[in-house]
């Protein structure tokens, strides 16, 4: 039984079927009819004019939407557990030519205002030290947990007053989204966010995420940028139709809602062992190895997560007898 | 009717049985058993052990292929015509961290020893000059033409008498192979070939290549270029399931063998036009504007290629209808 | 008697003694009094407001300059002989992080518009191809040629009407000063030029180049870039020293005039053997290899310059003793 | 009565009289008779065959040396408060395409074993994350402290066993070697490092630092690197010279012992205030504000060193009436 990762879970029907429905129709680059409909589709969710770019993975996301706020020497003020900090092999440092990750800490993943400040007041302004010229944050969090509104809008404050760029990491925006009930606009550009991740491939999606734009002239320089690191499909149109897909009868938040459900089921069963409380789709609990195994014994995949620690991820798919035999297995423990 | 790129055809059945075969199944990153059967599968269609990854577009695969084969001080000599200097936005240059393209000239697109070895002749072998390191060429090439083994071979050892690196364009190898009748292995490491991308997606596939190593070492560094290009995904399966769907059974021999067969019929209806001989699947024409738009009024969909001449590209689900109404058009013009 | 290079000149005494000067005084890194004066000293010369950057060589000047016109994914426009593409390994590639030359031919190493506005419609307006953001030329040119002020204000108005930057290369500027008369305002600013190098070291100087922007906000980007490159000595006031004695009493003007004289002397002795005009310091000669060994035999050092032809440099404190015989070798060859 | 850095102080009498001195004789680019000098004075200076070059600063020794042990995509294991990560703008970034440093702690800017070992354990072996490929140490480190040949040893045993390149940014290794009466051998190759920046400039030099190469092969590369970043001067004669003279008669070592005893003199009316021990030529004391305001208004120029320390650093021309006074007045504080 899978607790391993959302990114081991199918994807789900209605991208199938989309795949299916795109393979009927000739067309190609990102000129044909889905990719088109990309900017009206997501300026409808978030509520004004953007621009959105289909990427493949998260890191493509993620890395071309900050180079376009951060120059080769500039410095961009992140969490020290964040995804491009820890997970991104130095794919930052690959597409902004050089620039480097200021790192701060935060409970649960999570970047506040009093620890950018102190960030930047560790930095002289002259020309021996990297200058920050960016924020990025991620939402939930790598350790499931969400921002608020009123959080995000803090750090956009801080970012738009230093003149900084703001980066949001959206690979689980949608999870944040259905736990918080904020709107995408309230989690984004009103709170001052420039470009942001969409991901839906953790949520349902086969190998689609979306790059979204709040400034539309970034949006430009990252046309070029995503055909320069070789992400430009010659037959993007499916790219395009598993996002509409999912942005259709709001497929997203259904997903979403379904894998937090089930992280909350098992967050009640293993109130105790909670690290941090479960805002999104990710447990991580405190065990013992002798415990790990036992829940391994029972055919339950999930990550250890150092020592005494293990992460488990509920998925769009979660199957809901296997989520309710963990939870009892836990609470047997 | 479309002759205007093999890029705009639909993906095949086998791949699109792949898709949903691999949905039925968990896992994630490219520990996934699909991914591990890429090596087995390359390596019994070259007859030598051969290291094997996916990625999304010719572009990536060509790129990380000539930066494990060029450092960023370093020069490649290709083609003034190649797709990686004329349309891959500077890729190669952002790979290798600012390699210089050495352009040379040659008849069809194609690269030869002897102006390899002039480019080589013009450049002092000192620290003020960019040196040389690697050599690409592109079979079958942008103007539709194929390398025999020995001009393959040919170049090989020139390589490898000065110690570059020889880099195959293989956007459309399944066609040259479909043309020449060789193997894999005499047209790449039997020749010498270090490192090719193997297309896919013009041939049939959706949306994955393969880039094809055949010094294993170089396979190391690439499959961290790859995630540091954002380039790995966690479902990955869905990319190594569709290239194993194109080798089953040889479709990918299969598909390049119709869209061959489409060009030649196409070929044999204009031969007092062909700019080219007509080697694989694309034939550039001579063609007035008022022959052009007559054309086009007819409903035939293609690309001007300068003043006076056109291309028409077959794809391998070219409906062989359309063909011989093009083939009659382009006789009765 | 040396006729190989300016670059194998000593310093002339004004450079020594001011270091011996600056040796006298502590301060440290380019908050100097001396570094301090650049930017007025150049604004003088300029006539206009200038920021003046002191680097050690021509290449940094250069390449530092084009990095803060182009972006990584753009294209500079150069001929193809110039001193960025031919003779600066790659630093362009490396400042710019991987923007593309795009060369095109012209009289003696000179760029005209006819050939920078074939080279740009050569470019198709999309994100598959490089797009220019900016021109480079070099006056007095590596053949020695130079442009007035109209030819330069030609490709300023190319260059402002397409939104491209454009960089002087001024390794040999004063030759060019000196040789067409004009003011510096006239072939720099006046004519368009955002940001160029001021070369020193050709000149008399010891190891410091000058980079002047025409933009202020340039040299912001410019600071930063100069110190990530490793290029801000610590004690840079010894580089503003030679440069400041070099600008007092137009020293360079005078070293420059000097040698512009003895390469005029050589012309007039070999004017049926030039392959260029000679508008500055440099001469091309047609001589055969037996020409060519009787002048070396008579102790004459030179470079060959391909077959047949030999390249001669007179430099700023160039004997005119030598010179004389030299001129009557090459009438009695 | 200047503290505030060794970068401020004159050249030494040698290097001026050396500079004059190659003023006399023509020649260009590094193949001048006092380039090619420098392999073999390294050579007998370090006991074994090494490669040297000049270059301007510590910063472009430090960082093209760090190139050619860590590939773009690798990391650099170093102290959180190096120079490398601290002042240099994020040069190492620029010189390796990206390369990461990865941050540890240690006393007085010292690396350790243990330290080192615990960052390798919190990176796990896969493409997710950047793997190191080398360390880098400061002798004497940044905040004047040595390491013993046998810390140092015990790193190069740990870089040797894990695959990882021992780099040493020697900006004061001179004080090292006068502190620790160790020979230069003994303090880098023979414990394993195997690339190190030798500076000049801090110790009495006008601008040229060296750079030691221990493994031949990569002096190679950092040829073509040191061109490619515009710090190949064309009159590299005068940095050589300068080297070549502070090297003669050992005024390296001379200028480092003055510059020690200074400030031992200083630590010694210091005792009770000193940060750390006094080990080179730089102290770090605590200081009230009030104290601080009070050596200040006796005309003592120092830095302050965040809140209630400041920094004296020790020259190799050190007046020592001033070093006196200000001993003097410490003492009285």
């Amino acid at each position: 039984m899978r607790f391993f990762s959302d990114n081991a879970a199918a994807a789900c029907p209605a991208v199938i079927d989309a795949l299916a429905e795109a393979n009927r129709i000739d067309t190609a680059y990102d000129g044909d009819q889905w990719s088109g409909r990309l900017d009206s589709a997501f300026s409808a969710l978030f509520e004004t004019d953007v621009r959105a770019l289909w990427v493949t993975t998260g890191t493509a996301a993620n890395c071309i939407g900050l180079a376009t706020l951060c120059p080769p020497y500039g410095g961009i003020i992140c969490h020290r557990d964040a995804h491009i900090e820890v997970d991104e092999a130095g794919a930052p440092g690959f597409y902004t030519h050089g620039a480097k990750l200021i790192l701060v800490d935060g409970l649960g993943a999570k970047l506040n205002v009093e620890a950018a400040t102190e960030a930047r007041a560790r930095i002289r302004a002259d020309v021996h030290q990297v200058q920050p010229k960016a924020i990025s944050i991620t939402n939930a969090s790598e350790y499931g947990l969400t921002y608020s509104p009123d959080e995000t809008a803090a750090l956009g404050e801080f970012a738009r007053s230093h003149g900084l760029g703001l980066h949001l990491d959206g690979a689980r925006f949608a999870n944040a989204i259905a736990s918080t009930g904020a709107t995408p606009a309230d989690l984004s550009w009103r709170a001052g966010v420039d470009v942001m991740s969409f991901g839906f491939v953790k949520n349902g999606g086969m190998n689609a995420e979306a790059l979204i734009f709040f400034r539309a002239e970034l949006a430009d320089e990252a046309l070029v940028m995503r055909k320069r690191a070789g992400h430009l499909q010659s037959k993007g149109r499916y790219l395009a139709a598993q996002i509409l897909a999912m942005l259709d009868d709001d497929v997203w938040l259904a997903n979403a809602r379904a894998a937090n459900a089930a992280a909350r089921q098992l967050a009640a069963a293993a109130a105790d062992r909670l690290v941090y409380p479960v805002q999104a789709n990710e447990l991580f609990l405190r065990a013992s190895a002798e415990e790990t195994a036992a829940l391994r014994a029972q055919g339950f995949d999930f990550y250890d997560w150092g020592p005494g620690e293990i992460r488990l991820v509920a998925s769009w798919d979660q199957d809901m007898a296997a989520v309710a035999r963990l939870a009892a297995a836990i609470e047997a423990l």
